[in-house]
């Protein structure tokens, strides 16, 4: 089976959805993902959050390849990167798909 | 803007992805999306591990609602349940969406 056999190889979505685990993380990416890189000062004003917070949960994206750094003269941004969230969704359609087959497999069950 | 406000209030879809972010969960959740529920002593047989350890994280999946336990007998079954990937999915649709709208808006500039 699709899934099973590719979560077995490399590392899969795991990760990924690990980094969109945390409420801060989830905001900062929303707010990326209108497209315009940001300085960490940018994205700390935006929030109740000191600046090295916000690094941290930058650091995390970006090791998941969710936000890449930008340098811009002498000052770091960060923009969004739409691929992790591709399969991300991959491993929920799926899910979804079996889910949606079993239904339509137990309505026809019932149907006669 | 929609996303932010919602993160803002309750939980939101952070402890889903963050039950997500492991790949043991992901491949028991998967399996567990044909539909059919299954024993504990099931689960381990499919996978390389001890019954204590596939407890624990089904634990981890039904403290955010994405299985549910059903006692056949003496024994649990553990069942899929699908309300929660939506409310992650719906996120991950969001955040799509404003990546969208953002090339949009850069294609239609780029070509005057």
């Amino acid at each position: 089976m699709q899934t099973l056999d590719a979560l077995g190889a490399g590392a899969g979505p795991a990760p990924i959805f690990a980094a969109l685990g945390d409420r801060t993380r989830l905001s900062l990416l929303a707010r990326l993902s209108d497209g315009e890189p940001r300085s960490i000062a940018a994205l700390s004003a935006d929030t109740d959050l000191t600046r090295q917070a916000v690094t941290k949960h930058l650091h995390v994206l970006e090791d998941v390849g969710l936000v890449s750094s930008i340098r811009v003269g002498r000052e770091s941004r960060f923009a969004y990167r739409p691929e992790p969230l591709a399969a991300a969704r991959s491993y929920l359609d799926e899910v979804s798909a079996r889910w949606d087959e079993a239904l339509a497999r137990l309505k026809s069950f019932v149907e006669g």
